[in-house]
């Protein structure tokens, strides 16, 4: 069973794939889509969707899992962030993936055992449980965290009732 | 030359569709792409996107506009706003259209004169200038009055630098 992680953002999304077969698991690619900020908005969001609809041709996933957009303080990085969420979202739906949600405390929690786990703790910890992954970046780290946490509860839908 | 122009929302979006000739203008089609609040966040994005491509391939617009998102005080409202105006943006351009953004302030300057114009006014400007148009709904008028403020200023970008 392959599952795909994404950690969205305009500027650059994390995607990360990895495999699962009863309590194993096996990384299998990860990487970042980065966006042209000289193009139009809409240019931007269209990178976004090809890149990402590559990587679901060449890896084909069958489960999509995405971060929850941490919302901060300033409206207009909450929109353009939103934006890029949007779209983020819609492509695996498109190509016929479920598409579940977590948030990134969900994601700590499940991952590291502690929601309030800081960043670096998440990437150490995703190195760990994928001992072959060689990571790119930070950005595909943490789709690789996502891609795990919905390892773990996507079968199990109703704990998150206590974690939220 | 057809142009149209958007309202975004993630539960409803309106839809604006104007021929325009040297000066002259005249309304083709308006209406709504509404999503199914049951349905997934991905599902409905998919059923945005899926409303839009219907709306341009029947009738076939080259060029669209998209309001831009006014920002409220609320992370998560705009948050989803972003969301749905990711997937608006994006569908027109994979659709090869250009896509322009006018700010609300942009849009009422143009239509009624004043930036700082109600609803309503917009709303009876709109069909003023529209005569034959049997405008559906609110969402439909604010997405025509969009299109209508792109078919005042497409071949005139730089005028914004004053208005903005």
């Amino acid at each position: 069973m392959r599952l795909m992680g994404l950690d969205p953002g305009l500027r650059i999304t994390g995607w990360g794939i990895i495999d699962i077969d009863g309590n194993r698991m096996t990384h299998v690619a990860d990487g970042c889509v980065k966006t042209d900020a000289k193009l139009s908005l809409a240019e931007r969001l269209n990178q976004l969707y090809e890149g990402i609809e590559l990587v679901i041709k060449r890896f084909g996933p069958i489960e999509a899992a995405v971060e929850e957009t941490f919302v901060n303080k300033n409206p207009n990085s909450t929109l353009k962030l939103g934006q890029a969420r949007g779209v983020v979202m819609l492509m695996p739906a498109r190509a016929g993936l479920s598409v579940s949600e977590y948030t990134p405390n969900q994601v700590k929690k499940t991952v590291v055992g502690t929601g309030h786990a800081a960043k670096e703790q998440v990437q150490m910890m995703v190195k760990t449980l994928l001992p072959t992954a060689k990571i790119e970046s930070a950005d595909a780290a943490d789709a690789l965290a996502v891609a795990i946490c919905h390892a773990q509860h996507r079968n199990t839908p109703d704990k998150w009732g206590s974690l939220r």
